[in-house]
Order: structure tokens, then C-alpha cells, then sequence
């Protein structure tokens, strides 16, 4: 079976990373790919930065390939996630051989709740001074991304929360996830997400996998990002029942758009973790081994503190599958 | 005038340090302290973390320098913000000479919001699996946190929010923070509060002051804890209309509580702080530096890797006055 990918390049450098991580799907197996529109670019085309054709495509594809999007980047990732039913955004930062890092010893996966906390948005302007934010915790939702870490770590994880103030939700979250934990065997240690924000710079080797709430997976593994040298190189997946959606960490990156000089790796990387979700594990090894080769040795961009282009970098890492 | 200050150690490595922060108030001014509980150990005795009295005694006092609390931190300092009107919590993260720091080049102050956000607390259990969390944001507490952020840093600040997901309640903060700034010349930055994570390990030197909403302000704090070295050496301020409360960042530290050994270093310049708020500037700056001097090249604790004692520090920071 040809299994249909949606390819979403965006806006920025997202149009010149995604072409690479397409190349390298089709080198490596037989896709069929629908390309579909969003971002600023539609969105001052058309008044809408998320045509409802892209929501449908991307909710009818086995998985998508995300590049980035401008301004209108909440507009268009969000609503993509609940597309996919998407329920856990997966979010591995690790330091490469080769690569600058300031805590190289990092290797922390986040796997972070993806439907609700802040993010289901209820919002109401109660008055000329007040404004109110719903933050939103179900134990239906925390069971199910449990269910996925204690298949994903069987081994044990760490629950970052805010519990000891959010006593109501955040307990709810915690004691949702440690009791499907518990009923698996499974060992979860508990840190608070602002001890965590100490503790991980400091000592980054002592966490492996951290299931967290929305907000909190978002800024821990951005903190993360940093002590592996930035969201250049940093992959995502946000899972869901029946499909998913791949896309780098970084985003639009207006400074250097449109020069041809962007780093492809994160979004290689982000195609590598698609390729295992659809099954195919060893194309994706052989993916992130091509990508960690080149980090190691080859061409780099300047990001990197190298002069070679996107396509360069593309090249090479092709040329090593 | 004598003023007051209200000193509660509290639990663990509080009923440590507190006594050295207070000789050493005793050493550079006159003072009538007055002694209050709160904690686990009088949660113990009365089932009450946070006796009336003790409240009414901060409320009262011109300062309070507090300590630590176990397991019921939260349902003390809480209360105890708020007993001081506390609309600013500052904290900075500096990294001093002689002191092993991820990030020796950070030196940035955070400028908290106290009083609302996720911490207002209005949590309801709708059903068996729904819990929420009512975020509360106002305008007047917005500006007031800006009214003390342009005096503090007239030479300009970041605003770190989400406002791209937490449009209405976030939005609001920036909006107001920025207004307040705008009338008063003070130039301000916006960051993303996920983007500020990444790039404060990356780039510390960048940042100066950031103004943040509650829980951010909570996280991004204790990063750059991380950053400098750890939560030993980071005093804090929350700091109402009328008077204040001064505590170290660092918690009741369990697995050295009863030692002697705990690092006072916070806690002293927690009470620097406390003198420069009653009008004592020369006096804070004297205590400020005896403490650098002290870390520079004096005895240490065995968190920075000497052997000395929480008095032997204690008495080195004295004989430095
Ligand atoms: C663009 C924004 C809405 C998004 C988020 O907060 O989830 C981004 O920061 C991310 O982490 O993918
Ligand atoms: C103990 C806890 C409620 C508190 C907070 O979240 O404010 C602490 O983390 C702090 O930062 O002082």
C-alpha cells in the first residue's frame, strides 16, 4: 500500500527545509504526496492562513510533514493538531557528536499532553479590566497520554507539574498518569515544572522521558532545545489515533529565510520519525543515522558555524542513506 | 525609628540560614524582630501551616524575612505574598565570582507578577473526569507590575508572555505592561515565553530584566537558577505598597536539613534586599558585598564544594562587614 503523505512547506525557511525531508521520504520508500497550503502566505492571499482543503487534507493523509508558519503559526498548528486527533506531541532533544551543545549529556524525550490545559483556549473578557483563561484537565485525556508513555517507556518516566499550586487540575493530570502507570508496572517519579527548569541544566542526565500538560511540555522541551545547541536540529510528532503530523521545532526563522542557507536536519529528522511511525523502522534509522553522519562530518550549515547551503546539506545526507 | 521585622525560619535548612540572615541585620542596623511559625512543623502541632498570628504579624511588621516550608509551602507563602500585598515578586539571578555557573554571563532580574494568573486559584471539579482552572489577568494589577517595572529598569525590559495561544489574558498583560511602558519612554522587548527558555541558556547576556505574568515568572526564574549555579545562592522580594517579604528561591533542602551545613548565602542577600527596601542602601550594598567576598575566596559550604558550616559562613560574611 502507498501510503498518502501531506506536505505543508508554510512560510520562511519552512519552503526551503521541507523540499529536502520530501527528497529523502522518496528516496527512501513510495509515498504519495498531496501538497497543501497554510500560513501567512495563504493567509494574505486568501484571509484565511488555514484553508479548510489543507484541514481535510491533512485529517484524510496517513501523516503529514509540517515546515513552518509566520504570525499566523498558533492559527495553523493548533487546529492541525486536533486534525490528527492528535493527543501527544512527541518531542525527543538530544545533543549530537559534532555539534556544539552546552550539556551535551542531554537525551530527554518529551512526550506533552496536546488537546487542553491553556491550550483548549477558553477565553472571556469579563469586563474592562478582567480577563479569564479556562485551563481545561480531563483524566480521559491524561490516561490516554499515559497510555502512550508506558508503552513508549516502559522502563519509567518522569510527570513535570504544577500540582502543588494547580491542586485540582495538575493533581488530576498526575494522579491520572500514575495510575495507569501504577496498573503497568511502570515507575514515574514526580518533579515540579520550575524545579525541573533548575534541574535540568544542571543536570541534564538525570531524565529520560517527561510526560508533561501542554504548557508546560512546550517551555521544558524549548529549555531543552537550548542546552542541545537551539531548535535547529529538535524533530516533533504530534500522534494521533488514526494519523500524525511531523514538524520541526523551530520556526519560520525570518532572518535568514529566503537565502537557502536553512538547516534541514530537524525537519530530516521530524521524516525520519514519520517514517517509524508508519512502519517503517529501518528507513527511519537509516534516516537519522544519514542525518547524525552528516552533523558529525559533513557539510554544515552556518547555524552550525559552516558555509554550505540547504540543498548542500540535503545532498549529503541523501548521498549517506 | 525602629522598624520591624518579622522573622519566620520556618522548616529544614530555614531554621539554618534565617539566624545568620539575622545577626547579620543585627550587625549593620537596629531592628525589633519579631519571631513567628509557619510550616510543617506547626501544621504538625496545630494542623495549621499558617497560625492567624503569624499572618497578622507579617501583615504588621515593616518586613518579614522568611525561611522555608516543606510539604506546605504552597499554603504558606502564598498567603503570606499576599498578606503584604505583594504585587511584585523580584528575583535575580546573577552568577558570582568564584562560583562554578553553567552560564557565568547571566545577570538578570525577574520582575513577577504576584497576585493572579494561575495562581488566584479558582479551580472547580465539573465532573468525574473535568477539572478547570480559571487564569484571572486584570489590567490594574498588569500596570501596577509596570508602574514598578520602569522604575526599576527605566533603561528598558522584555516582556515574556504566551499571548500567542493566551490571546485575551495574556494579551491583556502585554498590552498594559507595554502602555505603562510607552508613556514613560521605557523601551520594552516582547519574547515568547517558549522562545525565552531557549534562548536564556544559548544567550544569557541578552536579557536584563524581564517582566513576566505569575507562573512564567515561576519557571523562567528557576532556569536561570539553573544557569547561575543553582537556587543556593538566589534571594528574593515580594514587595507590596506597604511593606515586604523577603525569602531565599531555595526550599527547606531535606537531604541536608539538620546538618549545618546548608549555604546561608541566599538567605543573607535576601536581607540585603530587605535593608535596601526600608531605605538602608549603603547598609544592603555593605551585606551584598561581604557575601561576594565571602563566595570569592572565603570558607564554603559543601554545595559550592568546601566543607565549612552554615555558621562558619555565617562568621566569615560578619567579620566581612
Ligand atoms: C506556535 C505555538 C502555538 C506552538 C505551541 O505553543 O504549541 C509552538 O510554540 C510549539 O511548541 O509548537
Ligand atoms: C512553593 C510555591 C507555591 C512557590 C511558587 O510557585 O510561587 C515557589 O515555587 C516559589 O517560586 O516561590
Amino acid at each position: 500500500m502507498t501510503e498518502t503523505v501531506a506536505v505543508i512547506e508554510g512560510d520562511g525557511v519552512g519552503r526551503e527545509v521541507v523540499p529536502v525531508a520530501v527528497d529523502v521520504l522518496d528516496a527512501v520508500g513510495e509515498f504519495s504526496f498531496v501538497h497543501a497550503e497554510a500560513g501567512d502566505a495563504v493567509a494574505e492571499r486568501t484571509g484565511d492562513p488555514l484553508p479548510s482543503a489543507t484541514y481535510e487534507t491533512v485529517a484524510d493523509a496517513d501523516a503529514t510533514l509540517f515546515g513552518a508558519a509566520g504570525e499566523t503559526a498558533a492559527d495553523v498548528i493548533l487546529p492541525l493538531r486536533e486534525a490528527v486527533g492528535s493527543f501527544v506531541n512527541v518531542r525527543p532533544a538530544r545533543a549530537y557528536p559534532g555539534v556544539d551543545a552546552l550539556r551535551p549529556e542531554t537525551d530527554v524525550v518529551f512526550l506533552r499532553e496536546n488537546t487542553e490545559g491553556v491550550y483548549s483556549g477558553h477565553e472571556d473578557r469579563l469586563s474592562d479590566d478582567l480577563s479569564t483563561l479556562t485551563r481545561v484537565t480531563t483524566t480521559s485525556a491524561s490516561e490516554r497520554l499515559a497510555e502512550f508513555a508506558v508503552e513508549f517507556a516502559p522502563e519509567g518516566f518522569h510527570i513535570a507539574h504544577k500540582a502543588n499550586v494547580m491542586r485540582e487540575t495538575d493533581g488530576r493530570f498526575r494522579d491520572a498518569v500514575q495510575r495507569v502507570a501504577d496498573a503497568h508496572d511502570v515507575a514515574t517519579e514526580e518533579v515540579l515544572m520550575d524545579a525541573f527548569a533548575t534541574r535540568l541544566p544542571l543536570d541534564p542526565a538525570s531524565f529520560d522521558v517527561v510526560v508533561c500538560p501542554n504548557l508546560a511540555g512546550d517551555v521544558l522541551s524549548d529549555l531543552a532545545a537550548g542546552l542541545v545547541g537551539g531548535l535547529g536540529l529538535l524533530p516533533s510528532a504530534n500522534i494521533g489515533p488514526e494519523n500524525a503530523l511531523f514538524e520541526p521545532v523551530h520556526g519560520t526563522a525570518p532572518d535568514i529565510a529566503g537565502e537557502g542557507i536553512a538547516n534541514p536536519a530537524a525537519t530530516v529528522l521530524s521524516a525520519a520519525m514519520l517514517l517509524e511511525h508508519l512502519g517503517y523502522d529501518e528507513d527511519g534509522t537509516r534516516v537519522r543515522e544519514a542525518v547524525e553522519s552528516v552533523l558529525a562530518d559533513g557539510p554544515r550549515t552556518p547555524d552550525l558555524g559552516g558555509d554550505a547551503s540547504t540543498g548542500g546539506v540535503g545532498d549529503a545526507i541523501l548521498g549517506r542513506l
